[in-house]
């Protein structure tokens, strides 16, 4: 698994430049300058062979004898990952989990600003919330290209999760978070990410029946 | 990265074992009986040597020539995780979010039972959401050892979620699901998982800004 600008990276290193970046946030906060691969990796549980690699497949970041500079690496990463720059988003779904969805302050602070809201029940078209309208399905296309959206947050019912879906790829989105608990099959142009908040629990379930295995 | 009893594994092993573990049960959906590592591998992105790798971490489980029996699979990775039995678990917080993550019934099909609910909003407590009533936290400790509660899920706002774990800490929790985007510090007998929902969202961003270079 060496460094291949031909090949895609696994998800699985895609996923950890999220948690290196994290780290690197929060050892700026903190006052740090510089870090290592082994400083790093020590923190997420990692080793220093895996964190160089891991960026290896993006390029050369550190700097012999000195190691990475946190402001330059998180910079770089936030590069590749397409948050040097900030995504206007929709949500779709303005049920308890998108109103839970609207009000979380972890979005924001990494890009993603939700710029509208849209709901099919017409009970909850017009309404605010957390200073967004809430507009019907029908204003998709319109509101997309007026306000340059390219991602969507999905938070329907099971139930209506692929036809809404399919209407978003219509209205022309490139890329949707779906948290409904099913897959969702959409034209290839359209990426799709899905959320199974599960299996966060069955990593806690696992570290709950090892726990005594630590000590 | 062997086998090795005497170590544990990496959490990207373990969170893949979840991954594992969906596609077995998708695929014992559709009637499959039999599995190989590279099917299993390939539904994921993973290679079949990966696969290997992390199942060896747990034992032996394939059967030469046949590959791996779906079901019995199934069986032995929900016991890794700890989920071939039902955890009890609290939702504390029942804001949008809380109310949310009551209604989602991807927690349940995976053995994790919400069997109460708390917040310290007294206009809350004594309403009933999902069949569920809302409690206050003052009967934290009384319903954790009545319901053998051991796990619990964190959805409160992030300037009360370093108090409200140390209060579940004290009451005998085993493990917290952590969904405030900031960290909380607990005594080393209590896990916690975070979880970043923008991690998701900078999943999706890199795959649509690396979309075209797929085809």
């Amino acid at each position: 698994m060496a460094s291949d600008s031909q090949q895609a990276p696994p998800p699985a290193v895609v996923n950890r430049l999220s948690y290196y970046l994290r780290e690197l946030q929060q050892m700026l906060k903190s006052g740090a300058d510089t870090t290592s691969s082994s400083q790093l990796g020590q923190r997420l549980g990692f080793s220093d062979t895996q964190v160089r690699k891991d960026l290896a497949w993006f390029g050369q970041f550190g700097v012999p004898g000195l190691g990475y500079r946190c402001e330059e690496l998180v910079e770089q990463i936030k590069r590749i990952l397409g948050t040097d720059r900030s995504w206007p988003t929709a949500l779709v779904g303005a049920g308890n989990l998108g109103r839970a969805l609207l009000g979380y302050g972890g979005f924001r602070r990494q890009g993603f600003d939700i710029v509208a809201a849209f709901d099919s029940d017409p009970a909850k078209v017009g309404g605010t919330i957390e200073g967004i309208e809430i507009r019907p399905l029908g204003e998709l296309k319109t509101a997309l290209s007026q306000l340059k959206i390219q991602l969507a947050i999905l938070a329907v019912p099971i139930a209506a999760a692929q036809d809404v879906a399919m209407e978003l790829a219509d209205a022309g989105i490139s890329g949707i978070l779906n948290f409904s608990p099913t897959t969702i099959d959409l034209p290839p142009a359209v990426e799709v990410v899905g959320v199974d908040l599960a299996i966060e629990m069955e990593q806690l379930s696992f570290a709950v029946v090892n726990q005594s295995k630590k000590h």
